[in-house]
């Protein structure tokens, strides 16, 4: 549990399928504790009623209760949901927006009040971010590790039906908050997006849970699937104010398959929370009206004219290319942390270090009496927003001075270089700042700052061409000067849709400047930029979840129609391994030895191969171990014990070798439950720890165990005092007890697992997996199992045919995949264990790491 | 083959599974040819190249294949289908309105013309659209019945997996264009949206068929549904200018789950489309630059108070109201027509007598000097809307006459009338003249005259609230007054979103008048309208589903949460019918006879119950026909005459009497097509046939096979000749061969079908059949099959749920479920008569007509 450990998780962390079994049976639990306070509550509420009866204000009481049932019975619960929903996230964007607005202008304030000295103003320009952004990311790994990062890709993974740990339970959310406010509040390029797509989430899952203590239907899976999916709408909504951008920005980033009564719900809160949201800051006398956050005045009657298209068209191109490059370098960045060896060992220590350095670098270089006067430093994000997109052109006839500087867009202006320079300057600079700094491992997101940086590119090729035709372009004698202002409004849309792959972008300027009349070529731009973005790299959210090693499922790229050709019998797994119904208990041993996957296929018999159903593998293990385990052998210990008449002194104190025959004899009966739980000190360890290690490890929890199982300790000593003898009889008996038929009576079976043909093809297949988030399938034929198909072949087969044909140059972060290191050791059950005793320990199962890929499965 | 019969079927036709089977087959037919074609042109093109080869310009030519092959494998033929796709509809939908506007220019020039006699002036204004009309009702009867009516409800049906017969041809594809233009070009209250996605749709797949001459993925299914989503979007996108609203819409009416893959494409193909669209208008110098359709020019700064919001949510309420009295006025409409014998078979007479009416009718009083006078009767529906869009407002100080009258907007002003009065008579006229006039069997859609009635209401709201605070209501001291317009927007967002169940109107209404100023109040009412309309009635586009019993499956109503408690188990069929592995024919034949559905269950056998697969029905009566039919029939006859050694005369004519018996032979063995065949004059008759009169059609298509059997025509006579004997052994063959077991060996078997198991939710089951387009499931527990959920069984279970527990007052539509007539007559196929014989006649098995929800499964 070194601390390199969790930084690395929080920021790099890897998700087994393991985890996620675990996760399950913790959600399952928890469901019955909810259940099971539901019921108290209910029960208390009903003695509630009773009690009150008696009293004077029966009916009165009465009355409420059963106007509380008709509202909920006509209103919905939904709706309530989605209202109660709306209006905290609408609470929380705005009080965090309030929060961050106060540290920016302490920041201001500071650096104001010293501008005496340079020196001390420079201390405190640079000492205010990296305080700030140190705190949130110490907080963070305090609280919460899992509220680092953006949240985008998590929620796309759980929508996809992964039950990702501690990724939705209120300390997170508290983190979450926390850290994102101080993170926003220290100046750097960062965003709140992609975090209130995940602090919505939060917020609904603990509305959720609120809300079951009063009954209801809030612990349905399905349900909250589909309340998470309107929650990203809604932290997306009352982010910008844009409810229907926010609506599909969430469907794009999050889903691939989407239900049109999610994106219902989805409008609903969204659009509740954006209005609340806008009216807070009506109440607070910020706006006199609800309008648009960053409000543009373009003029009306001709936006644009046909022939500044191509100028449109090349923004979208340029975007899209800068798009790819910035996922590229924030995924280079990531990479040369993990590849240095020596820097990554000195950051382990001063886990602090990392995002203090990174903030302090870049706040020196935006320090406004520096180069910071080169690239506007002094201007926030939102202030920079503002000035871009300006309605008046900076550059008029292409000289700069003959514009007048009003309020914050004085910063553009620089008495050395022209405003050409300071954009361009600008966006080289946050270019590569913001890719740096979303890789701090805070709360933090990676729209806004790209958002920027698009919109000065846009004014630069819009002040360009204002430069070029200072008397427009339109030829009819009217004079329609360009407005620059309008290129930028394309740009941000432009470069924010190239690296989030999505379309929806355009929806969400429109919303954000309260104007549409560039609709056309905001839609060009977004469009080219994505096609140009998405052949050459994954979106930013998928580069992420790769880099995290995420489940995922590739899409099926464009255009390519070879995947109308492959079919499931091309790429499916025609090895199965399977387990029969008239199976001994041996054979269940040897397929969970050689077969990784964790469901197994049940067969009526090897020869028919008629699927009955699917088990999962711990369903298996524990049939295993009840046939092996502790109970049946103290059993047949004190059977043999009573049939050989022996007398053995209860007491014995075991001795240190003793203890450790002990300890071998529990490794071989117990069926660990190991790989369901997620130690970080293993994941990280890229050798399989020593045996003896590992023999100790279970020593320890060997010792523990007995305790919840009082009455074998005594029997237990029985075989101790004659360890060989005993150990000889009982691998007697575990032959024996092998050799038995297994009894499936107690065993949950899924018996209809999803089933494909042989002639399903590709795209199909893809289809289906992603609509229904399996991952893996069984290939019937007539009844017959021929094969499987996980998402692994599935994975290989699409990004296989994606390579050869497509315009990909390289299979996407292809470097990646090869230098993950295994943490596949955990995943070493004491079942193998007992199977190289088996085989005498001269044969020494060679343990090869698996694939990475199985893992992320 | 009645008049009326075509005219029924284009408005409220029929489409029974049957149907599906034929399409099907037909489908495979046509890939068929279409591989064939593509294989020829392939080869002729090879052939062009070597010949071109010697020639000098070979190497050009090789250049050009291979840079189109470059092109294709680039870009990805996917692109260049959308942009095809996109260009053509935007010429379409162009050239379309050009003809229009020139059709309604026509009718005013000729009003203007004659303004010096009344009379003249009214034949004038009332013969136009009656003729354009009728031509349009009888151009398309003509042509294609199928192009009648909206199109969008038929779409929504094909994109969950269904084929529809002939809806995507050529033809359809023709007399929709020129139905639509005569249609709009009469004035009539229609409107062009609907029409529009069916258009696009309609060129999408005719697209697909002409390039899939120059080869490639031009046939497979999935990709054929993708692009019909796609073509939606482009047909929705390209009427309005709106992309981004096209999308959304085509999203929200047809799709129940939606492939974010799919809206990709829709974005681009429809930005395109909408491009051109309103690039070509530029170019025809219709206008300076690309803008909105209906641009609006509101203020920016304040473009409402913040509490005007109660005066929105009134109207969102009231169109909310508003748009399920239109929808269930539409039902009525129909509803009557159908249940007056005496109109109906008047109508049936003169098909074009019932469109011509209802022309007459609206024309009649919109007529501009007589009542038209008071509802603004000599605007267009463009013009309307122009108008009630206006930035101005009419009724300042609540005193008409202050108003200046420009324009069209003139219309609105009556010397006696104030414009209060006259937009409460043009929005209570309009409502019922739109309800009536989209029940003309001519291509129209309802979505543009509900949306100018909602403008009409929200003029009427806005105007109230202008008289009502003339100095506005802002207390500041700065005086904002109130737009009218703005309330205009908002009421036909609201109203049009009430009627078509969605929220995309608002995005809709943005792109149409470019401004996005009012994006809360709109989502605020439109909410509202949906959340009313929702409760109240189905949509008009599933409301015409209903009305024409197309396949469909409701909605999971909001909030009710009884839907996650009821299980599979609770609502399947336990009785299913099967078939075993080891079945003789006699029991395949029992079970086609009891059992309709279209699958049948395959069974290990009918202990473990195991199930297998499911074969299709017209598979298992392929088997039997095999078995009894005419080739092995012969040759038993040929074995017993050789057996015999009798001589019998080549040549013989047989008698009428003998003609009759062969007939009954023919019958007997014969498994008839008949039920894939969509005949029109059988759906209509109620009663099943006389069994005389089947014998004849049969006799009829009797003669007509033989011509293909030659080979059998002389033998056939061997047992006319002894009529009596045969029969009697040809029974007893019969009884042999029915013992058999069946050999399932070339029987096309699908080896997995859909599975559920008991525990499933309703909620789940539902999610699982929309989003596989299932109609049924087999319920299995370990591989035994323990009963089937069919779309009937779920579509009650969900209905039966919101009847109970929900705000429907009543199922939707449940008087025309049961007024429907059955159509089960063509499913009497001749193996039931077979059946009947086997009994002696003495038990004539009495056929019920089906319910007829099992039909449109």
């Amino acid at each position: 549990w070194t601390p390199w450990t969790l930084y690395t998780r929080s920021m790099y962390g890897r998700y087994t399928q393991e985890l996620g079994v675990y996760a399950k049976e913790e959600a399952a639990r928890l469901r019955e504790e909810a259940a099971f306070r539901r019921l108290v509550t209910e029960r208390s509420r009903s003695l509630d009623l009773l009690e009150y009866d008696k009293s004077r204000c029966a009916k009165c009481r009465i009355c409420t209760v059963h106007c509380q049932k008709f509202l909920i019975s006509r209103v919905g619960e939904d709706w309530i949901f989605l209202i109660l929903l709306g209006l905290v996230m609408a609470l929380v964007s705005w009080v965090m927006d309030f929060c961050i607005a106060l540290c920016l202008q302490a920041q201001k304030w500071m650096y104001g009040g010293l501008d005496s000295n340079v020196v001390l103003q420079y201390l405190a320009w640079v000492t205010y971010p990296v305080v700030l952004i140190s705190f949130s990311a110490g907080f963070t790994h305090i609280v919460a590790p899992q509220a680092a990062g953006s949240g985008i890709p998590e929620m796309k993974t759980i929508l996809r039906g992964v039950v990702l740990k501690e990724y939705l339970t209120l300390k997170t959310f508290v983190a979450k908050v926390i850290g994102l406010t101080c993170a926003l509040g220290s100046g750097m390029p960062l965003g709140k997006e992609g975090p209130f797509v995940h602090i919505a989430s939060l917020c609904a899952a603990l509305l959720s849970k609120f809300m079951s203590l009063f009954g209801g239907i809030y612990e349905n899976e399905s349900r909250n699937i589909e309340m998470l999916a309107a929650a990203c709408a809604v932290g997306v909504g009352c982010c910008f104010a844009a409810p229907i951008g926010g609506v599909l920005f969430s469907i794009e980033v999050t889903s691939t398959f989407f239900a049109v009564r999610n994106y219902w719900r989805g409008f609903f809160a969204a659009t509740f929370s954006a209005f609340i949201f806008r009216v807070l800051a009506v109440w607070n006398r910020d706006e006199e009206t609800i309008t648009a956050l960053f409000k543009t005045r373009f003029r009306l009657d001709f936006p644009f004219d046909l022939q500044e298209l191509p100028a449109f068209a090349v923004i979208g191109i340029a975007s899209g290319f800068g798009g790819a490059l910035f996922v590229y370098l924030n995924r280079l960045i990531v990479q040369f942390i993990r590849k240095q060896k020596a820097i990554n060992k000195f950051l382990m220590k001063k886990r602090l270090l990392y995002p203090a350095l990174v903030t302090l670098l870049i706040s020196t270089l935006t320090f406004p009496p520096g180069f910071g006067q080169f690239m506007a430093g002094q201007l926030t994000q939102k202030e920079s927003l503002v000035t871009l997109l300006d309605n008046r052109t900076w550059a008029k006839q292409g000289i700069a001075e003959e514009f007048e500087y009003i309020g914050h867009a004085a910063a553009w202006k620089h008495p050395q270089a022209n405003v050409f320079i300071t954009l361009v300057i600008f966006i080289v600079m946050k270019f590569w700042m913001s890719a740096l700094a979303t890789t701090i491992p805070v709360p933090c997101g990676a729209f806004m700052p790209v958002f920027v940086i698009g919109a000065a590119f846009g004014r630069l090729v819009g002040e360009s061409m204002a430069a070029w035709f200072p008397e427009g372009i339109h030829s009819d004698g009217v004079v329609y000067s360009i407005v620059p202002g309008g290129y930028a409004v394309v740009g941000a849309a432009a470069l924010s849709g190239a690296v989030t792959h999505t379309v929806s972008t355009a929806v969400i300027v429109f919303e954000l400047t309260g104007q549409i009349s560039h609709i056309l070529p905001i839609m060009i731009a977004v469009i080219l930029a994505n096609a140009v973005a998405q052949s050459l790299q994954p979106s930013i959210y998928d580069s992420i979840i790769r880099i995290k090693k995420l489940p995922y499922l590739p899409e099926l790229g464009w255009g390519h129609h070879e995947k109308y050709n492959i079919r499931v019998e091309d790429i499916m797994v025609r090895d199965v391994r399977y387990i029969t119904l008239n199976c001994t208990y041996r054979d269940l041993h040897d397929v969970l030895l050689t077969e990784r996957l964790k469901t197994l296929a049940l067969v009526e018999s090897s020869e028919s191969m008629i699927l009955l159903g699917s088990i999962e593998r711990a369903q298996l293990q524990a049939l295993l171990s009840q046939q092996l385990g502790r109970p049946r052998r103290l059993e047949y210990l004190r059977q043999r014990a009573q049939n050989e008449r022996k007398q053995v002194s209860i007491v014995s104190t075991p001795s240190s070798e003793e203890g450790n025959h002990k300890a071998n004899h529990e490794v071989r009966f117990q069926i660990s439950t190991e790989e369901s739980t997620f130690s970080p000190s293993r994941s990280v360890s890229p050798k399989p720890l020593k045996p003896a290690l590992k023999r100790h490890s279970v020593v320890e929890r060997g010792t523990e165990i007995p305790s919840s199982q009082d009455s074998g300790i005594a029997l237990k000593s029985l075989f101790c005092a004659h360890p060989e003898a005993a150990a000889v009889e009982i691998a007697e008996w575990e032959e024996l007890q092998l050799d038995e038929q297994v009894n499936f009576n107690n065993c949950k079976i899924d018996p209809a697992p999803f089933q494909l043909v042989e002639r399903t093809s590709l795209h199909k297949t893809h289809t289906i997996f992603s609509l229904l988030g399996l991952d893996h399938a069984y290939v019937t034929s007539i009844g017959r199992l021929i094969g499987v198909v996980s998402l692994r072949e599935l994975r290989k087969a699409i990004e296989g045919s994606v390579t050869v044909k497509g315009v990909k140059v390289r299979p996407p972060l292809a470097s990646f995949r090869d230098s993950g290191t295994s943490s596949s050791d955990a995943e070493v059950t004491e079942l193998h264990k007992l199977w190289n005793r088996h085989t005498n320990l001269t044969l020494p199962q060679d343990h090869q790491p698996s694939d990475s890929d199985e893992k992320s499965q």
